[in-house]
């Protein structure tokens, strides 16, 4: 097509209408590919080439280890034994607060982390178990099997969870699904973490204050009764013991943030304080004196846990829905984690890639005795900060607690459960995120109301509460947006032909005789009703306003549908019933700059005609134009020069 | 503010923005009452008046009853003695789809189109029972209680649900929720409504066949096999007759679609074929000989029934559940056929009253013996025909109504039911809306299989499920338009400044060095990733293709937010990142157009000074001009006259 056809005013285009299976496999292209993975293989000619980097696609460490350089290897390997030095007393930890023997929280962190070194495509992500994963293992299965009196039935299911997570995970990763996980948007994962963590530190008061019985809920109100109903249970020496190194941790802590170079201190500190506590308690035999122990870890690698996974009806249900759950959490946390160090760096993360390699890992995991496992934030965070410079960090823990594993068990008998107490609730202090909330509520009230809800329904109902109410506030959202979109008067900005919001530029002018809307939104069977009624209000309070001030009555109502992205049917019968109205009121409808699929759909029900070809214009300034034009000369408007050179500069 | 402020090129504004609650009124107002109702009451002084209009506006009879002029009556007379005569054969067959005595569908007939005249705000709609809504009280209710085993309780039970559902239907007007019922699509309409008609045709397969017993499914195979496991109970004689009245039936419509004078034909041949029918069956004694009649129908007005209502926990539920869904199918229909036949006359009808209408009507049908009433089509297009004036017509049917109950029920002691059922049929076959289909699917393929799915579904599973699918896919459209919005290559459209798709118009230019890229949507938490990987790709994309080319290299990429309405945090540290991202790249992000909202939370989290005031243009062509000049200059982009004049020309 050559020059002719955008003489001015310019015609607006109607693209050719693709055959139906071209545009729908376009379309899922984009909605399943977005990153289009395999570019550089299909540029590939060669056979073996392509499989090679298929391989190198599926299997990250393949493209990376070949440039591997021993400075690499010093890096990692500092960076690795650092995070083991917090594997080791964390995994005890979180395996204690899934109520599952400590020694499966050390199995935890050997396998999963060579998965993940093998097929993750994150250099700074450190592998391990995660507390709001083991706060959801110990609430939702807690609720179907006692850990304590059938503590082997209790392992079973929490196994057979990890395995649906790691399948979950690796299904959402091959279908390309990645976007479900950002339906839980930054808001509803800032409120539901600093929940879950205040509910890690509550359940922590068990630890700390030394009880025996405590209650399975995780809300505040059951804690808080059951820790206060038995205030004479409390053993003063835990107590003490606890205050002392959450003193210490949050010492040291204060002091990495005050100055880079103590940072060691702050990664050592658990590992101290594991070491202080077990002396203390070896010496003094305070654990004849209410100061609960580890007791005996048995030696030896993750015994294999294929024939430990249970399909059996009573619990399935259960079971998956566990899994499902800690899948999805755990995911958002890992992604989101590895993409903001990644950022640091500059390096780029498929979401796809690490759904398959969490799903793997899991899998993995859920075979060798390893429960859920995921890339928490606080042991990434040390990794990053120690200089990890890819993912053989992660091997380099899991041979340090492979190391633990088979020689240095018996070293844990004498840690103190409340120094492990003390460890993850310092980790979780620095989980609740208040800072993030004050901004949410700074820059989208919404969001805070989304972070907020999210919150408090898991510090007072629980943690599936929280994550529903999250969830569905921020869905209403958006289909509020689609529900109610803004159409908004424009008017001409000074010394210019180009034509904004009123709202926002308050001294832009409307044209005499002429309104111009512009609607916000694709116009969907959800707000076409809305539309008629707000478009018909906005043209009757303009014919009033005019009518009072006694100005050249209505004669044109421009509709700026740029930004009308999508239309439906119900949307196409509302825009014909709408120029009905308007044409009984004895105005014109004019449509300015139609988008292709809103021009191919009105050409397809005939609404061009309807409205008038002519009546159809690339921009608002051209519409305008003519329509002043028309007023003017009373003509039908054949633009002649004159015309064309004012509407040149029209927006 | 004076003209200074828009000198070029304009600044883009950022608006004050509002108190939080003057913000947070203003924008419930939009959502709540977009037509702003209380205009007129607002601007009155005298309390008096006021109270009167506020009257007014609840009972609309009060509004339009002073104008009322005898021609107006004359023409509602013939109207309502029209529809009277199809109200009572359809009152009786409905009644019978529903399996309630035939005297309730007549009562039906009689109070409800009293309320309605009063409070409802259409001049057309003929109230009635419904098909569907029959359809659906005996599917839904015939689960938990068996109309021929327990008659008492299922008569309750539907009076009940009636009430039930017109609360809620009153409930959502008065909250104003009118919305909820454009959450199914015409689309969605359209499908159910033809599954439904063609089960309720199946179901009169038992009336024309003679058949006693009966599935109490309405799905396809349930109702097939219990036709032809008993085809010995078949009996001819109710068969011959069916199938003379069907075709009569049809012969009318025919000759009334044929030519508009036969239109009275089709009105009085439900009346006609109830007459000839009884008559034949009288004087041929056919009820001895397998033709089921009606038989004794009590004489008698409307008994009240505010002691059958019951809300007994058994059936509580069920009866609630019921309620709700055939309070939004009555809605969904009355209000699509009140607003479709007043689009006809030009008059504006407010959902929102109409909710509040019919809510009133079924409540108070259900106090007066009367089951579910809404707006049949059918009726109110005979209505239309008829040359109705007002809603009197309606008042003129129920005073038929009230004469045949208090007189005339004997005359239809010998009515075969087989009449009946032929009149269904008839009036069902007219519901069958292929031509819509195919329509839509001409012009949205996604609208067709939401149609084809809530047809598909209702006819194999039922009117629920299909009800859901429906629903489900619409939904899932509307998120994921906003999960994978388009992003979109703008270049120049020769002689004009002004930027636009190439794929729309293909011949439009890149410009040298600059990627402009528009975004289709707000940027909220579920497309923020999705928008950063894409926009990502498209960079890379060009710099390859700019690289193969030799040309010159990408240096600029204007993102172009007119069409993003909104942003939340999410979005806000997308854009974030992508500044870093584009930054390392050595690349400069440029800004073209945000509005109000976009740059007020720019502002907020400070990403305005990031990105750098002077790199927020208000237009495209702005934005390039300025790229363009700092690429031929180097100098920071001071916008010399010379620049201005040309820019002034940009879109």
């Amino acid at each position: 097509m050559g020059n002719t056809d955008y003489d001015c005013p310019h015609r607006v285009a109607i693209p050719p209408t693709k055959p139906f299976f071209k545009a729908l496999s376009s379309s899922l292209k984009e909605t399943f590919f977005p990153d289009d993975p395999f570019r550089q293989i299909k540029n590939q000619t060669s056979v073996s080439r392509k499989f090679l980097l298929g391989l190198q696609y599926f299997v990250p460490i393949l493209e990376w280890a070949p440039r591997y350089t021993f400075g690499f290897f010093k890096a990692d390997l500092i960076a690795g034994i650092t995070i083991a030095s917090l594997a080791v007393p964390q995994g005890i930890s979180y395996a204690n607060l899934a109520n599952l023997p400590p020694i499966i929280g050390l199995y935890s962190s050997f396998v999963p982390p060579l998965v993940y070194a093998m097929l993750g495509s994150s250099r700074d992500l450190a592998v391990g178990t995660v507390a709001v994963g083991s706060l959801l293992i110990s609430s939702m299965l807690g609720k179907e099997v006692s850990p304590t009196e059938n503590p082997k039935l209790y392992v079973q299911l929490a196994l057979t969870a990890t395995f649906f997570a790691g399948v979950f995970q690796a299904a959402l990763g091959f279908l390309r699904l990645g976007f479900v996980v950002d339906f839980l948007s930054h808001a509803t994962i800032v409120g539901f973490m600093s929940g879950a963590a205040t509910v890690v530190c509550l359940q922590q008061l068990k630890g700390v204050l030394g009880l025996v019985r405590f209650t399975h809920e995780t809300d505040l109100m059951s804690v808080m009764h059951s820790i206060f109903s038995q205030t004479h249970q409390w053993r003063w020496e835990s107590g003490v013991l606890g205050c002392c190194f959450i003193f210490f941790l949050m010492l040291t802590r204060y002091l990495s943030k005050k100055k880079k170079a103590f940072f060691w201190i702050n990664a050592m500190a658990p590992l101290t304080s594991v070491i202080l506590g077990s002396l203390l308690v070896y010496l003094t035999h305070a654990e004849r004196h209410g100061v609960q122990v580890i007791g005996h870890l048995k030696k030896g690698l993750n015994p294999l846990s294929v024939s430990e996974l249970t399909f059996e009806p009573p619990y399935l249900s259960t079971v998956i829905k566990t899994g499902i759950v800690i899948g999805i959490i755990g995911l958002a946390e890992g992604v989101a984690v590895g993409r903001s160090f990644a950022t640091f760096k500059n390096y780029h993360i498929d979401g796809n890639k690490e759904m398959t390699a969490f799903g793997m890992m899991n899998i993995a995991g859920s075979c060798t005795s390893c429960y859920l496992t995921a890339g928490p934030f606080s042991r990434t965070a040390v990794n990053f900060n120690a200089g990890c410079k890819t993912a053989v960090s992660n091997i380099v823990m899991a041979t340090a607690v492979m190391v633990t594993l088979l020689f240095l068990t018996p070293l844990f008998h004498y840690t103190p459960l409340v120094v492990l107490s003390s460890i993850i609730i310092v980790a979780m202090l620095g989980l609740i995120d208040y800072e993030s909330a004050i901004h949410l509520w700074k820059i989208d009230k919404l969001d805070f109301f989304v972070c907020i809800g999210a919150y408090l329904g898991v510090v007072f109902a629980s943690v599936e509460v929280g994550l529903v109410i999250a969830v569905t506030i921020s869905l209403l959202r958006l289909l509020l947006f689609i529900a109610r979109p803004r159409t908004i008067v424009l008017g001409n900005i000074n010394n210019s032909m180009i034509y904004r919001s009123i709202d926002q530029y308050p001294d832009a002018n409307n044209v005499p005789g002429v309104l111009i809307l512009q609607i916000d939104s694709p116009i969907y069977f959800a707000n076409a009703n809305y539309l008629r009624e707000r478009i018909s209000r906005w043209i009757y309070e303009e014919e009033d306003k005019l009518k009072s001030r006694g100005e050249t009555s209505l004669q044109y109502v421009i509709l700026d549908i740029s930004s009308v992205g999508s239309i439906d049917t119900s949307g196409i019968s509302m825009l014909e019933e709408m120029r009905k109205n308007v044409d009984r009121k004895g105005l014109k409808l004019v449509l300015a700059n139609p988008r292709s699929e809103v021009i191919k759909k009105l050409e397809k029900s005939k609404l061009i005609e309807a409205i008038g070809q002519e009546w159809i214009y690339l921009t608002v300034g051209e519409a305008v134009a003519a329509c002043n034009f028309m007023m003017h000369t009373g003509k039908p408007n054949i633009a002649p020069e004159a015309e064309l050179n004012r509407q040149d500069d029209n927006v």
